[in-house]
């Protein structure tokens, strides 16, 4: 939440427009507390689902949990390397996370797949909104970005199709 | 949160004592918030860290980070097994671990130690005040507890012994 | 099945309560043969199973039947260790294992769940009654044994939810 | 599809049946070309399956999809060294195999197993029935095709068993 | 083919221009058509090469179709990423693919580098003359399309240059 | 022990006999039960075995014991790729091997080596003395049970050398 | 051998009875001085064996320290994290252990292994001795003891059964 | 240095801008000899480094070295893509490269690690300013250089918290 | 050379015809030898090769080798399985081997690989020769040396298309 | 300690000078003493090293270590090929290694490398004094020894640059 | 280039003529700026060489230029283990490597393995004039240099080979 | 066996004592003949061993035959790096060799033992006995030959021990 004086001794990387660091640093932000928050989620439904399907269910929800915390260390990075430190603790997740909380209870199998997708759906679709304007401060952040709705949008249609006979 | 009917179909492990087996839920769903936290605390560090030795603590801090959330998913799976689904999300993290958060800013490696290592020992000690009562109603959970609470404390001698010169 | 002369030359392990050691053979034995006797129900399921999920049950049985076969042989070796030579032969495990067979015809993949966990919980539960007692002869034996329970109950939890929808 | 001069420094095989040389190449490139259409049919699928089986169908085809192209492979390297070199390009493909194409849109779970099931068979019987005459003219490349039939023929089994509820 | 249903229930990528949505996934198709072609081509020239350096020849061809498969997958993944379904399928190939056959008997080394690398540099070409306007639609897409070129140009330099002596 | 329905929906493989299928399936399953067994003596020997070379003898029993499972494995593969389904449980095992049993204590290692390759002789000769005439009903059955074959009879001599000095 | 200061930043594990942490640190220090001087007796005889089984038993040999080094490590990092610092020190060896030293010639193979699994009992019947009331102080600590004990009876078998002709 | 005639045979990838071909051939050699000699400067302080922190900036400099040295070779292997070959020999280094050398003797490590971050700072910013003006020659370059500038600057953080204390 | 006692204590393989028992095993040894020399030829080849090729063919010449050696193995084995002592010695080799030996000085790639093709060629030639024969004495060894013609076939192809321009 | 009959059956290797057999195994045992010492000192500073740099220290000794048994290993090994079983166990270790001890207390790391640079400086200077004289009786153990000699003098630099800033 | 202070802690390894050892110094330095001048004109040759064996020779320089970095850096190290830090700066290579740049174009294969074969034996050949007198001061840094020149040498041969037809 | 023109266009090694460059590849001809038939009849003992320890012997010998394999190509590839093409072919090696055959009959595990460790014993010396004077003419052979007594005297304490009981 701080643009501070580690970097005093060797300097920043030069933005295109270097007006917007903070703003880049603030919206890096809140992409990461959406990719902590879904691979919380993510984990929870690890933990809830049931259904014939279950096991499936089960073993890909830990590759995709796997995928956003990846993903969300490569995005905390790329903020730190731009010299803003961003708050990935608890407290600022349940805060500034857009992502909606599940049930604590069992959940069907298909139940499961439906409600991560509406929220992989849902982030994807937030980042992606905001390629245009970062990639004109800074191309490096944009090409991280970029990766991460490539990635996020190859998972709403691997969730995507698991729902067929349900939709 | 629930006891559910899920293990209707198969019934569930016959505890020492059944009459505990909603306690001793409610005990691991703390345990597990302590432990989710404690790696989101880990990565918050994992990117806040300056100072000489910056980069050792760095990468220590990620295996730190892996071994908690590998104890996280021991402890969540061991209470499903149970039949009780613990609330592992974000907000039932802020809310229900006694996890301290950190200040959000570039923070010296030492101070890193010193906060992790205080965290640690203070996760460590609440388990540990747990084993005796329920190994009276599970034997096998105290297990699991045993391996959670030797790995807490090996861990709180590999950060204490780094505050040496600063003690 | 006999206390032999092999421990001769070297003594045998000093239980803590040696009048007990033929005892604990015994009570491995039969733990033994249950497990060897799930290794055998599993491998015919593997062969036998049909309908929409056969194929994830099926790669699902292998893993199971690789988790029993290596817990076997953990039983058996702690009995000969102890000086008592169990018998793991096929009429041996007919006669002594209290896993009920399956119906040799194929199976659909829900039935096979449902059959399998109900004998993975009954091979639990028997183990788990026996805890408490066997660790008054010996620690040791104890430790690998809830091992074997802990095992079980995941395995005991997996097989559940899958059956979710049909429970 | 020439018998060519390559083999004039070091001689060809001596099959048993030196005059069916020609016969075996043109019979190898047909099986090449039911194999290679196999593999592109197996990739549609890949792209195309839907339903609450998706994800496992999906990862399953891409396992057929390696096996068949490795046997296509062994099939063509058979025939080059016979002497002939078999057409596996596109158009010789469509022309030649005798693999039927799939309707070009999403296709549920149960329907892309049933497409794929009697394709395969297809291709397997259409081998087998010609192993008898082959192993009249060269027992290598008899041996060869009997690995042929005996992998689509398990792939077969592992294909049928998940139609169980839908036949 | 077909801008389907299969979308309904979680929504598709929303495209800096949605109305391009069919037209980018018809251009994913023909780029997935050449990259398939240029596959089998590549396999048929592994078979039928010879000369000095016939071998190291073979083993290249066995790397640039792997490639070739990857980048294949990649295309057609991102197609039914934004909700079409491309046709792979080998008669579509056969019609759709801008990739000219080869000959089909044994070529000499340098021809079959000289064929394949007018093949690969005619393929990239109309590739890259397409990154523009697929940027205007989505960047996602363009960024898969980069990457493609990049390899496939690369490829190009490394089959001219083993023309060097011949040209 | 059933020929089942579960074959309807995608026809079973068309052997050159297909009269003979049941008796196929019939044989495949005394060999499977033959295969079990063996693997069963051979972990009761590994536990069982004393002397100055039972490290040695200890060792390459997991190792026999590990290629008769996947044998077995194979040999149920086969039979329900046929539309058989055998019965390779405890009972079926005990009841249908043709494998004797050993004693139940501690047995010297050339004592083990003595039984082990005795049994394993008699087993490799039961299914050679079948090759020919299964030939005839199917070449893929036949092709599995030379490899069966081949394989028991190098262990025979890998057993049949450790003997030589007690001979 | 001394309770220092390096524990005054972060506390120590609090025990069930925290006037025994200088008696368990010392109890430690025993056993890991016996698993040290073991694993110095097992590389002298590794380097002494000879006989018919020599390569059998310099091989094992390597196991059984490579085991020892593994286990001494663990029990000395339990003490350090307790808050002791045991003396693992040639000298501190040869005065603490009670391992008896061997005598520095060739030794035959059989008595490598008569001498090796008495010093191997004696040292796992010592510990054992100690579990109950360790278990008394620290459940974590006896926990790891008793992984310890198991190692060591497990070989204390493995040795023993090689003596079978012998004895 | 010479758009050469290697690429007579098969054409050169036409870049949006052709006239633009040399003068992008030029900065990618300008590049390439600043990450040579980077390389060699970071072997150079690999092998002079003394003080506290000695040995993880010794093993952080074999990591960075290698970094330098795979984006070297991306960077030539674009400009002989693109027709051009650059000169990455000591002498058009010593002459060409933009990257200060370090003075020949022991160095701090506090010293190394300020020495190398001013470097790495200042080719990566060098790089970053030429990004717009050769995406609008070639975008799979521009492709490649973002991925050299994102690398770049994530080592520039790396290396400037390490400085913390003394800055 | 010898048909002996070993086999007393534990029965050899009953072959279809046990009256070629011997004769099947003098026709081992043959290929055993033949197998061994081109090792041998392989070897000196490896270390006398020149020419623009020199690289290539040294390589694939230990690929070669590697296959030939493992071939041996299988084959010799094969034979004391069957009760017959092979001669693989040097002497046994140059005296029974039909491979050619090639002239000791430097030798041009282009006929390092034509002299290789020749004795390839020449020994899987002389081994199909026998396998009709050997099938009705042992379908077993007749499986073997099915797959040692299939290797050699294939290698034959392999050597024979790089003689393409010297034809 | 003694020069045994183990040499009688076949001979020993003829040193260059024999007369010096008996002075070269004593040479060794020594060395053996003075590397098994280095990695018990090295073992007991892994627990007891404390301070900022602790967790890099406790690492680097553990390779240290590792790297001293594998040399260890090697020259008793040598003394053995020899004909002479040096001692290593730990009263003969305790009485006959040069290095000297560590006090048992927690060490500053600063401090840890201090003393242990010093005790390899003093191990390898004593070897190296020793390379002439045992080169004159014989070439294999200088060699062994002048390895010993480059791999302790390299650890001693990594171990100096490390106390730079103390010193 | 400077002796320094760095080596006052603990002594430096007492040379045989400790007067030599800037000489040796000093030579080891000449010899590094020759290994790393290989490096680069081996890396420069990797991207610039056309020709039908472009592709051989392109990865064969890979290889070598990764043995000649290691090299250099085992001699560097030795260098600064004996108290002298060598310059391997671009700089200081231009000045002082012997090594002659090549001609920055396209360079045909055969060019490219005569240039850098007469280099490659240049290098060796100063080095193994220097290997008597070097011994003579310290045969640990004699070792280093015979490993070096032994290494040059084979590369020497498999270079020369391939210029057999050229030549 | 012949001096030949391959050196010509790059020049050779210069040894020491160039007039001795024939006569150092006669004596590496002839270590390597020993070696090959040292790789034969170990090949040769490995099929014929039978007795108690026959496992244990079979499995040594190939590991010595693959040391005995390396070593060979190690010799062979100094040879010709020196301008000498050395025989290395079966009558070359049948004739040249100074190994004693084996009779070719089943051989007592002792007895394979015993033949084989007179055989190390004497290929070890006869090389120890030319180490001076090759070292006089070329360091660097010497080097290689004092790495193959190094490993053969290391075998001939493996095998020596093992005869303990016999001898």
């Amino acid at each position: 939440m701080a643009m501070e004086s580690v970097a005093n001794s060797v300097q920043l990387p030069p933005l295109d427009n270097p007006n917007e660091r903070a703003a880049v640093g603030e919206e890096l932000q809140l992409m990461l507390q959406d990719l902590i928050d879904l691979s919380l989620v993510g984990k929870q439904l690890h933990w809830s689902v049931f259904g014939a399907s279950a096991r499936g269910v089960h073993l890909f929800l830990d590759e995709l949990v796997e995928e956003w915390s990846e993903l969300a260390d490569v995005v905390a990075e790329r903020a730190v390397t731009l010299g803003f430190v961003p708050d990935g603790q608890s407290s600022a997740v349940a805060a500034g996370s857009r992502v909606e909380p599940v049930v604590v209870r069992s959940l069907a199998d298909h139940v499961v797949v439906w409600e991560l997708g509406r929220r992989v759906a849902a982030v994807a679709e937030r980042i992606r909104a905001r390629l245009g304007s970062i990639g004109g401060a800074d191309l490096v952040t944009q090409d991280v970005l970029i990766r991460v709705v490539g990635t996020l949008e190859k998972q709403q249609w691997l969730l995507r199709v698991q729902l067929g006979e349900k939709a």
